[in-house]
């Protein structure tokens, strides 16, 4: 039995080889995320992985829907596998807005799914982040998720010489499509060789913009001049006033690949370029009218972070932290005597919020200290005869070789004092 | 556009209506889960939504595979969105059990999907807490996912007198069913009449029975009788030492639907009765075999608990918290001439780990006073001119009328001393 192609599964830790997908890394990637939008002041929403085809049928550009993991279900229906979140968020405020006051500040964690013919190593899903600012027309907003953005990435380490903000603009594209006079009903074919350029030969893209009316060159040198636009300077002061200006530069090679964009638009890159774009995002005033069928009208602007890149960025940084398994005690049961007593010793450790394994079954000492070892416990906990007759408590730290006798009766007490000193101001609140 | 029937979206706090999920609701329930696994050594694992159909044929009674979301890729690969996730679970632990040290003690929540005639009210998908022990014969690990499953529900405050474990035996029924002559190859049949027997008509039931060569009262005197079996004792016993006796009983009433139990199984139930099932599980020893066609041999057991009926228990005794949004501060932008300086001072509160907010656009003072209200603000901030041409920082309890004057340069410390002050014990670990 095998997993399907393109799908990933997430082991504990450790993983049992380099190239398997850690549960614990994606946690991590989770809370930083959730703890970065908390910050900003971003609410959790989250929609079904499954919707109608038609949701995204009605919205998205051809790119999108050749790529859609769809089927018929058993009642007829034709449906798809979420490929992103836009459309469902879209579809959620468009249905639920009035209660909410504006602007709306959302987030989600959703997975996605694309069907792309299979490539090596070309996955069907990701997680993404996705966090939207919806009701708000004014540029502030536009700063706001870019920081937001600067922020994630920096909350994991990443600092201005790992990666930088491409900011461009649809209107400014807009702007220059027209005014070389280009057909107005070609011009999002047109967007999307611009956004093909990067990453197609020269000949190629010559051809497409060619078939269009324009020549490559004079695309090039208007990517190369980029200004900054009227659009996009008071993003550029607002991202300034936060001390955040050498995240991001101005840039016109970005345009983003989808269609409903209509206003600033951006990438983040890593600066050794040596991975795809780690998240995109941009505005898009029409969408939500457009799904809505024109009964909700609410300017929106938003972008997704993939877990993908960002996993194999971090790792090669260095910057995924050590995610092995810690447990707070593990107690051994040599004498199955104690059995009862070792068990009332865990629920009451456990009562008492203190993470405990112990020894399910009967097993020799040995074996069940080598597997307190590799759950990482702190601590060792053993009950034994005295010599007195009474029962005592020893308790280990597996990292030094004194053991210390107890009563068992003070066993949570003298625990829970001893994690408070170990993890010192993490307990207290300080990280 | 509408969402799919049977699928939730999970809106942010306040949701729009009584009857609509909250997200927030779902992060609790989620939050409490992985707390009480961390607390019993389990770690997290997942895999994907979408499994080949031939997982759940080979190992499924017929009930389960009635009711799969199945369908054919655009590869002509037999899919099915995953019905739960024990076979995923058996699965990866076949292909990668040996890097890890046994038992495993592995948990998930994911979210699983079933595609059943449309009932009014009826989910096609619900999240499911799932917690697995691998590689243990002893009866000491079912008394330790009882324990687990006891202590999961006093977790969100439910007591003894809300909810009993139903502990039974697919031993006991086998012996009982062969030991009435019940035909080898029927059994399963049987094992379905038993699980249906509370929910079916007394006719429906009947004939069943009648069509295996039992007779109902049969049965149910089999069921009334209840001893406490052989393989029930030390899992009593064991559960008794942990003083969790209160919460579990032996009744032969329950039996679990699926076909691959082989030992002890439980579900939880409410005492009122007003509810389905809350969880269930047992033991599966030949399920590891099974999917890896006999390459690897490793006896398993484990439960599965639900977010939808959990949430309208929780929901029904009053045990679902506050859930509102909560921020620390929120800067109200009064004088645009104060707006670099206004971000500035986000910027460094968010850099301190402080949640804020703040008017991303020009408007009046007493709508972004709303809105502040609205996201649940601790603190509102407002840069002013002080009579002596200094600027000033304005900081304000909502609750309280009164406003205090500070220094700009010291908000940060200003506001997390008091919030220090404000959340008390809670920062220092105590809860």
């Amino acid at each position: 039995m095998e997993r399907l192609p393109g799908f990933r599964d997430f082991y504990p830790e450790p993983p049992p080889a380099p190239s398997v997908w850690s549960a614990a890394a994606r946690a991590f990637l989770f809370a930083k995320w959730r703890e970065t939008a908390r910050l900003y002041g971003f609410q959790e929403y989250d929609g079904p992985p499954l919707e109608s085809l038609d949701l995204y049928k009605l919205k998205s550009g051809g790119e999108i829907v050749r790529q859609l993991y769809n089927f018929t279900d058993k009642g007829g229906r034709e449906v798809a596998l979420r490929p992103e979140m836009t459309p469902t968020l879209a579809r959620m405020v468009a249905a639920a807005e009035r209660g909410y006051k504006k602007p709306l500040k959302w987030f989600s964690i959703p997975q996605l799914f694309r069907y792309e013919r299979q490539q090596k190593g070309r996955l069907r899903e990701h997680f993404q982040f996705n966090a939207d600012i919806l009701g708000e027309r004014d540029p502030g907003a536009d700063a706001e998720m870019i920081a937001l953005l600067i922020d994630t990435l920096r909350a994991f380490g990443l600092e201005a010489a790992d990666f930088v903000i491409r900011l461009s603009s649809r209107q400014v594209w807009e702007a220059f499509y027209r005014r070389r006079g280009g057909d107005e009903a070609r011009a999002y074919e047109f967007f999307q060789a611009v956004d093909k350029l990067e990453r197609e030969s020269e000949e190629a893209s010559a051809k497409r913009f060619e078939e269009l009316g324009f020549k490559l060159d004079q695309v090039r040198d208007f990517i190369e001049s980029s200004e900054v636009s009227e659009d996009l300077a008071p993003i550029m002061e607002q991202l300034a006033a936060r001390g955040l200006q050498d995240f991001v530069r101005v840039d016109y090679g970005v345009i983003r690949g989808l269609a409903y964009y209509t206003g600033p638009v951006y990438e983040a890159f890593d600066r050794q370029g040596k991975f795809r774009a780690i998240a995109g995002g941009g505005r898009y005033d029409n969408l939500i009218a457009l799904i809505s069928r024109g009964k909700v009208r609410l300017p929106a602007l938003g972008f997704g972070m993939g877990d993908v890149v960002l996993t194999e960025l971090l790792k090669e940084r260095g910057l995924l932290p050590n995610l092995q398994p810690v447990l707070d005690v593990f107690v051994l049961v040599e004498d199955e005597a104690f059995r009862a007593e070792s068990l009332r010793l865990v629920q009451g450790l456990r009562e008492a919020g203190v993470a405990t394994d112990y020894g399910l079954a009967p097993a020799k000492s040995d074996r069940q200290y080598k597997l307190a070892l590799s759950r990482g416990a702190r601590f060792t906990l053993r009950l034994v005869s005295a010599p007195d007759g009474r029962v005592r408590l020893k308790v280990k730290k597996p990292a030094q070789r004194t053991e210390e006798e107890i009563k068992p009766v003070d066993a949570v007490d003298f625990i829970k004092n001893q994690l408070q000193l170990e993890k010192g101001p993490s307990l207290r609140g300080e990280e």
